[in-house]
């Protein structure tokens, strides 16, 4: 293993402690062992010579000077997981920040443009009911207020958490700067399968899926299951049978587009009973936008088709809905420059899953590589990215800073 | 309303008052209520001339003496419920079993064998775990010692729940008569809709349809709902799905037989997440033995086929298995006549559900009138027999035990 992949690896490992537990990572916002990678990652940064702040969202940047004083490129991910988590999804991008910096350092590369790591706080949503928390705060997409007023399972707020014991981190300065960044680029695992399947070790984000997603109640008649002769029944888990098949159907039909039913009640959900109820949600992601809304609007006419057919009552609603947002194509053209000088092949592939730069493309232009996820497993504990494939994509976000801060620092005004 | 059906009616109104609950009726063996609805039937019987008795399992009988002291024709239904139960399941048959006799009684007619009516004792099995336990312990199929170490969900015995104050009935004799019934009778309702469907008001049970359960374990990959492609998944409910339908299709291509798939579980049951592992029951049941072990095999050959062609793993198992019970042809014919004396109507239908009946079939000749159950409902609070119908159960049922006197009589030895 190279140095470089050691340190990662290693670096990684440790972090890894806070909020282990047998079923995984368990590191939600403002938990101690939140506070605890938060900490750690302060004192990485400044031994590496970085001036550290926090916002009051919980945010953590982590600053290398440029030549001008320009608004920052930045470059990060969130420290907290979901509650059974695993050691990559966004420990390693947020981390990946820190160690491209360090490289920088290294090479002795100065770039035009101040450069940021960050630390988002609450990207999983696990605590607050509100993902990409510390992200959407930054990019003014919900206001302080709203945020601090948000409460946990225990009723304990935002506010009274961050103000808390495992809160804000002590000893770190607050700062109240709102400018925008000049770009940020965001490191993560895939979190799936396809760059494993191809063989292909880089991704370059093409855009991050838009999302719906339908709470569906099928209403038939419960019976005695001894009882109720086949032609005689309105089988409420027979008609979501038929409709999940339908939805697997419609999305294998359209590229680019996943339908996923991943929560299905049966009730009374017994064995002598005909099912009288089964409710269930339907997850669709496709970042083409135009297809998306049309296999929305598939998905309802399955659900109506199938409940017609089969004399079931079919209650559909959409209960989320998230634009497809495009990653920035000068930034992606400066990926695929970084990714050519380590003569690396990548691949375009769009993100299903979200992520912080979704909320930052708000006020930024914004760009994602990938690294592979074994077997793209994710949030769980045994997710997994080998230390080659870890040190390939820190080396391809240092270089991605680079050919970010290159192209930017062409487009200024001459100061001569 | 005639005099009959309003008795009947009012009779079982009052039953159920004993465990009345929101959801419906609530009697569990040897409950308060449980003892309640014992007590008034035995009321209700000593008020008739009856000499009652009880056995150490819980069942009370009420014998109306005959002309010879041959084993006595039994006839009866069983007294408790299902946590959520209706009013006629099981009560409408205890109690018509005493109005059949009054009804004998008022029309002077004596009968050669001594007549019995019976309240079995935990038919649904609802707290001690075996079903038509007072019907099983009669027949000898359990014996007595294993029926006392059963124990309920607080962990309580049957013999000190029997031992207690809600237990055997004080002021009634024990019994320990163990001398097999000459014939069994039973009235109950149909608990599915096919008399109502078809316009008939009494059914001839053919059989006691077999019973095979099965647990199906489905394990395929669980996965990011955004991030994996629809031709990379191995979701196990998809694979359930098919197997759902396909278990439809093969039930609705058989006379006679229903599958029931009434208890499914997804895991890890989140909307972004791909299913990794489904876990289902399905209920087999016919009347059909042959067929039934036919349409098992089909059924672990669907889910291995499917499984197999969707790369998950599927593990199969028969954990239950009720031969189907065949009723005493002469028993039927008895009936056919007493319908016959009516001038009505009767189906031949099959008994998809359990019944005391099952049991009895171990040691005497066994029949069933089923009487129609509105929409099918059963095991819950509003199953419903309209009064005409009840009025007409039990007057098929008084006649039905003449016509089995009769012919049981004349195979009796000359006694001149």
């Amino acid at each position: 293993m190279s140095e470089a992949a050691e340190s990662i690896t290693s670096g990684l490992r440790t972090l890894a402690q806070f909020g282990a537990t047998p079923a995984g990572i368990d590191r939600r916002l403002f938990s101690p062992a939140d506070y605890a990678a938060r900490e750690l990652y302060v004192a990485w940064a400044r031994a590496d010579g970085r001036t550290v702040t926090q916002d009051r969202a919980g945010n953590v940047f982590a600053r290398r000077t440029g030549r001008s004083d320009q608004a920052p490129i930045v470059t990060g991910s969130h420290l907290d997981t979901v509650p059974t988590g695993g050691p990559y999804d966004g420990a390693y991008g947020a981390a990946a920040g820190l160690w491209a910096l360090r490289e920088l350092d290294s090479a002795d590369v100065e770039t035009e443009f101040p450069l940021e790591a960050v630390a988002w706080a609450g990207e999983e949503g696990s605590r607050f009911p509100l993902g990409c928390l510390g992200s959407s705060a930054f990019a003014g997409l919900n206001d302080l207020a709203s945020i601090e007023a948000l409460r946990d399972d225990d009723g304990v707020s935002f506010a009274e958490a961050r103000d808390g014991a495992s809160g804000l981190l002590r000893g770190v300065p607050l700062r109240d700067d709102t400018r925008a960044p000049s770009a940020y680029v965001e490191l993560h695992i895939e979190q799936g399968p396809v760059l494993e399947h191809r063989g292909i070790r880089l991704g370059n984000v093409t855009a991050i899926a838009g999302q719906r997603r339908y709470d569906v109640e099928i209403t038939g008649e419960s019976g005695h299951a001894g009882t109720v002769p086949m032609a005689l029944r309105r089988d409420a888990l027979a008609a979501a049978a038929e409709i999940v098949l339908a939805l697997e159907t419609e999305a294998s039909a359209h590229e680019g587009v996943v339908l996923t039913v991943g929560r299905l009640v049966v009730e009374p959900n017994q064995t002598n009973v005909i099912p009288g109820r089964v409710t269930f949600r339907i997850d669709a992601r496709s970042i083409d936008e135009t297809l998306l809304t049309r296999v929305g609007e598939r998905v309802v006419d399955h659900a109506r088709h199938v409940a017609a057919k089969r004399g079931v009552a079919a209650r559909i609603e959409q209960i989320e809905r998230r634009a497809a947002v495009a990653m920035d194509p000068h930034m992606r053209e400066a990926l695929s420059e970084a990714f050519a000088g380590l003569g690396e092949r990548a691949l375009d592939i769009p993100s299903g899953a979200g992520h912080d730069a979704m909320c930052v493309a708000a006020v930024a232009p914004v760009a994602m590589i990938f690294v592979p996820s074994a077997a793209g497993r994710s949030h769980v504990g045994d997710e997994y990215t080998s230390p080659a494939e870890l040190d390939l994509g820190v080396e391809a976000l240092a270089r991605a800073l680079v050919a970010i801060d290159r192209r930017l620092a062409k487009a200024l005004p001459s100061r001569s």
